[in-house]
């Protein structure tokens, strides 16, 4: 009898090794979450959003609770993109129904009062609750650790909110970019150490959200999120060789490719408006990319009929590469759980 | 001495015939409004922001001031995407710093209150812009018509307002699909009929504008963005086939190709997430279709030589093709007028 290794046990690293399995990996952004009955009733008991993220009994609670009801592949921490900026030394609150608000960075001496003094000691929850899931999951799931891209986070922080357009941090890489790269690099140090944290801590695959990368035109994209991209994964890949790194720079269009090229991820995720036969062509092919993504989140709030078509033409589409099977977003507040088990149910009937 | 063409006469038609010149053409989405202090004034006087749009004298004032300014190639009716809605029937308010506020259409009942019957009566004061502009208008520059496209409108009147997701929308799209294809289908009659209008009243062009196309997940972007733009750009053709369209799905991403594939414009707006090598390359080739876009609106901020410099890369990157020089998206309202003469006096010496 020999000792298996975590690539036969798990089969989202073996996705992310390049290997295709008749049966797809499945997980869903946001997967823990408000449309989950056993979130919400575990959610009054608290009192705020971040309060929920920095105590680990309860992070590690909402963790596990869409693994024991779904059986997914892979747990994905539970927490939030702005820990980063609040561990920083910014001002995050969330304001219920409205969503995260910061002060809004406007200058360099804003930016001199922020730093990565008190960084891990602010987030030393955290890394407990990874290290409490470490041994609390089954065998076969993937222990996902996750941070937000320095531009993504920038943005909230020059923003002081969410944005449809984000103005405010363009228009400060516009007219201070030497100011907006010092944010950049710091957040890009901040997160080389966060991440590195969370491997140390049972993290065992990586996930870069750049949910605002679709809002920077091409010659800034390569300098804001490419470049600093890039950086990231060099440093994480040298000290952490075994452990995978997915990107998400939502929104990048076909811009996907280049970036495919130029940062050496082992995995991308696909937002919903990425056609799958262009991706399939398109993307980095050699050494083997994985793919992940993208059934749009609201197909889970259609006839079921429709539902797993739409799943079905994913699947097909993907060919023979190496692939995750994800949203391409994160799960909706109004959907069904009974929907995610279809969804699931059918993956894993792939198998047979 | 023989009588000159439009097309030799207006150097934007010229590009959308597929000819390209050493000068492109010039014109800025948004290049009438509140960066302009010869707008802000005139902005003072009036009540609301849709009595503008329904006031000749105002919007023929409004759409020429920048050409008076600047000499753009193309002056486009100073006007608003709602008019379409709100000529329907539906209640359309725009609210001081908010942005536009419409009732959210939520039910079939409220669907079959809106309709076709006062539309060309509440909008006679468009093509009365039209035809005074028409006049008006030096004779090398092109007057464009608009409109918003059926998913876009559609999108407004579901939500109610702007959004960063158009989640109300897209949830009626999959929940009741019939009821938001009738909704569709309205506008897309609408739509003819007001563009129809708009050539008859002297639009020389005219432009589709799906700002929020990019919220649509690939196989939901075939059923509510290209079918329907298809169907308008076929009647459009059919019925004045020398009054090119320039259709702009902002955010699609790499299915911009299928797009101009699938839909016979003549012109392409690029927004400023589209590579322009990627597009020089991948977009229809024959019959030549001309590219419009996409410099940065936020670059205008910039200093004057980093503009001047993404201006050049852009001139550049179209190669041989026709193109329009434009914005990837409107001008914002902190935009200095003098960032926007430098681009202008840059383009125009290329003649030289």
């Amino acid at each position: 009898m020999t000792v298996s290794s975590p690539l036969d046990r798990k089969p989202l690293l073996a996705a992310l090794a390049g290997i295709r399995r008749r049966r797809p990996p499945v997980w869903l952004m946001r997967q823990a979450g408000r449309y989950l009955p056993e979130y919400r009733e575990l959610r009054r008991s608290v009192s705020g959003f971040l309060d929920m993220c920095y105590t680990p009994e309860l992070a590690v609670e909402i963790t596990l609770q869409p693994i024991r009801r779904f059986g997914f592949d892979a747990a994905i921490l539970f927490s939030d993109i702005l820990v980063v900026p609040d561990a920083l030394g910014a001002d995050v609150r969330f304001v219920e129904g409205e969503g995260p608000k910061l002060t809004p960075l406007t200058s360099e001496a804003e930016l001199s009062a922020l730093g990565l003094a008190g960084f891990d000691a602010h987030l030393a929850p955290v890394y407990s609750t990874l290290r409490q899931l470490s041994s609390a999951l089954p065998s076969e799931v993937t222990l996902i650790g996750f941070s937000g891209a320095p531009w993504t986070l920038a943005a909230y922080m020059v923003e002081g909110s969410g944005s449809k357009e984000f103005l405010a941090p363009r228009r400060m890489a516009r007219r201070q970019p030497e100011l907006f790269a010092q944010l950049i690099d710091l957040l890009t140090d901040a997160i080389i150490r966060y991440l590195s944290a969370q491997v140390a801590a049972g993290a065992e695959a990586l996930q870069l959200f750049d949910s605002w990368a679709g809002v920077l035109p091409e010659p800034e994209l390569r300098r804001w999120c490419i470049e600093p991209t890039r950086r990231i994964v060099t440093a994480l890949r040298a000290r952490h060789p075994d452990v995978p790194i997915i990107a998400f720079p939502r929104g990048i269009g076909a811009t996907y490719a280049a970036f495919v090229e130029e940062v050496a991820v082992q995995g991308v995720s696909l937002d919903t408006t990425v056609p799958l036969s262009w991706a399939a062509r398109h993307l980095r092919q050699e050494p083997a990319l994985c793919l992940q993504g993208n059934l749009d989140p609201m197909a889970l709030l259609a006839d079921p009929a429709v539902m797993l078509a739409e799943a079905q033409r994913i699947v097909a589409a993907y060919g023979e590469r190496p692939f995750i099977f994800n949203l391409g977003h994160g799960v909706t507040q109004e959907t069904p759980p009974e929907s995610v088990g279809r969804l699931v149910d059918y993956l894993k009937s792939l198998d047979g």
